[in-house]
């Protein structure tokens, strides 16, 4: 081994300890705030998803570094350039959870963007261009039923119509909840662009794998290719005819639970059948409930409410799909006299990570005796956002077990500091 | 027309308008005490339960009848016949419902008893043997999952498991809530018969239809010949394993929702094969529910619950059911990777009606003019508690719209009239 290369190598281990040492209090910090005794909860512009922002803008300022919310009230951790006015490459990711979720999913990302600018800030770098981190809010869709609303508010992709919604558990709307914690939601509503797609050189984003592909192939990280768009609805509600259970015969029964099995038995075939001819496609019915007002055994149920989501890497597989599941409703509802019953259709477009980046970190990777294996995402992310506002944008996953959306998620340090050491080098190399 | 024959018409119809007159005002004030907003609510041993037996209790008592309460908390009304110590007919039903249900569902039969007594009382009728009237708590499973618990704890059917189970929406017991209205719950628990089932000659019930037979035969009356027996369970849990939807793909999924939509339209398949080959059978999936504290559209579903509900008249087909149901269960889990876990199996068993009763209330139905059809019941009755006691036991249904279980029931008065009439012959006849 020559010289310069252990010289590499020692800088290296020393960056990785420094990282594993400052994002493993980070977590725990993150963790012991928002804790509900079986997971995290951080509820899209509730309090834990607040006290998580809080830590790390604090965390931020102790490392002399400044920071603000912006108008969607999301966090910006600026480590300005000798250029500012160049575009500013941007990083980071959610800071918002589902209910007992995990404490990795999200906030990952925004740790991973202060542990580099933190890096940088105690290696004395002056690069030539501002790099930006945000600790966004509203990602997961648990709450509102529409995902990425942080990253859309901030391009005036939120509607009047999305800031209406309630929370599925109380009467509050979106856009309550964003001016609780001191969004400008009058500009919000009327589209109006927060910031300028051009001001961005690029979006990077580390994210965990809430799949197994990284896990299966021993690989501690991934870089990421495309984003899956999705199509949802909220609630969808089976109505048919209450009635008692041993008095009503099978052929005049109006059975809501009967009626969405084979709905759902229906739709799952032909799921089966397009994997087969090799699309991509998933399908869940994640909330299901018949009405607790007239619960009893006895009773034939006449309501059945679920959730509906689509998720596609193609826009068309998820139109096909859509119009399939439209075509599905009305035959069940036709055999079984009944009706279901759509609310408002919600969607995020598909995304494709920039060609560029995707090879800069994969290269970046290499040089750090990494993989550099690509990778599909499966799961949305605020990067499709900016990629579908001509934001050049890349993600690189981390392994992580058990998958998301849980508590069980399982993220080793050693493979979070190795997808930081390679979105370092991709920050650094951009920002000279 | 001959004379006797006016004078017995004349009569009828003074009955009736005194039956009509009596029940309406018993319905109304029913209907006022125990509404909720949308239908009635007479929760078993519940404040809805209790108010409908104090109101039978007062209108008794304004008849100069006696009333008691029994060691199950049970209403009885005492008609003293001359001969007290041969064995007494019974009559009534329940006065509990099902949440936001019907005001006649049991009520019913309870009002037809009392007026049967007010107008024997009116008319000075002092026959040989004594009649009682029961109101009966306890009869619909949607509290406690067992059906009939207030006939039961008559004969010693209730045990220390059934009394330990909780209500779905509290954490009380059926033996708590069962002591807090008067029962001696200690004498229940060791299985005590709080009556002999010998001190019965017969038990008569009069019972609205539940299903819609005697409407689409325009009959305002029917003769029940048996009555169906069920198997359930209150919580079937399908346990599979949560996750983010988008991350997962199908083939790596242990989705419960899939795998119970798959679950239920193999068992309507084997249903409907049943009916084809004349078996009675119905199945019943009425309380369906995702895990409230892990909602999220983009989530998994890793657990679901579900009610599970069989009925029909034969012994034979629900076990042979039954059977089919635990099966599909391990094979649809072995498939899904989800495991079905079932909590205790409740049962009530098939009963015959008796013979000679079935014909004294057919040829009593003739004498007034009313069509004699016989008619099986779909739904359970405490009529089966009683005649599987060796209590010869005979039910008489009132036509009545719109099933039941519901707040829409619609029994027209004339038709109860027509019942009470069948039902105050046969019983002058069997008590003279």
């Amino acid at each position: 081994m020559s010289a310069p290369a252990e010289t590499a190598t020692a800088a290296s281990s020393r960056d990785d300890a420094r990282v594993r040492e400052f994002a493993t209090e980070t977590f725990e910090a993150l963790r012991a705030a928002t804790g509900d005794g079986v997971g995290i909860t951080r509820a899209s512009y509730g309090a834990g998803e607040s006290a998580a922002l809080d830590i790390i803008e604090t965390k931020a300022r102790a490392l002399g570094l400044a920071s603000e919310r912006d108008a969607a009230a999301n966090l910006v951790v600026t480590f300005e350039g000798t250029e500012p006015e160049l575009p500013y490459l941007a990083c980071g990711s959610h800071l918002d959870s589902v209910p007992q979720g995990g404490n990795f999913d999200g906030a990952a990302g925004v740790v991973a963007g202060l542990a580099v600018l933190a890096g940088f800030k105690d290696d004395g770098l002056r690069p030539r261009r501002t790099l930006k981190l945000y600790g966004l809010r509203g990602e997961e869709s648990a709450r509102f039923g529409k995902a990425y609303t942080g990253s859309s508010a901030l391009f005036g992709k939120l509607s009047a119509a999305d800031l209406a919604v309630n929370d599925a558990a109380s009467e509050h709307t979106l856009g309550d909840c964003m001016r609780a914690v001191g969004a400008d939601v009058d500009r919000i509503k009327n589209g109006e662009p927060l910031v300028d797609p051009k001001s961005f050189a690029a979006w990077v984003e580390l994210h965990i794998e809430q799949g197994p592909v990284l896990l299966a192939r021993q690989l501690p990280v991934g870089i990421v290719t495309g984003i899956r768009g999705n199509v949802r609805h909220r609630v969808v509600e089976c109505v048919g005819a209450a009635g008692h259970s041993g008095a009503v015969p099978r052929w005049l029964r109006h059975d809501a639970m009967f009626a969405t099995s084979e709905l759902v038995s229906h739709l799952d075939r032909h799921w089966r059948t397009l994997l087969e001819r090799g699309r991509d496609l998933v399908i869940t019915i994640g909330v299901v409930t018949t009405d607790p007002r007239e619960h009893a055994i006895a009773r034939i149920p006449g309501r059945l409410s679920f959730s509906f989501e689509l998720r596609s890497q193609s826009k068309d597989t998820l139109e096909a799909f859509y119009d399939l599941f439209l075509s599905e409703c009305r035959l069940v509802g036709e055999e079984r006299g009944v009706v279901f019953k759509l609310d408002r259709r919600l969607q995020s477009a598909p995304a494709v990570m920039d060609a560029g980046w995707v090879g800069r970190l994969r290269a970046a990777a290499r040089a750090l005796g990494l993989p550099d294996e690509e990778i599909p995402s499966g799961a949305g992310h605020d990067a499709a956002v900016f990629a579908n506002e001509g934001i050049p944008s890349a993600m690189i996953f981390v392994r992580n077990e058990h998958g998301s959306h849980n508590p069980d998620e399982a993220m080793a340090i050693e493979d979070f500091a190795a997808g930081v050491a390679v979105m370092r080098a991709a920050l650094k190399e951009a920002a000279a």
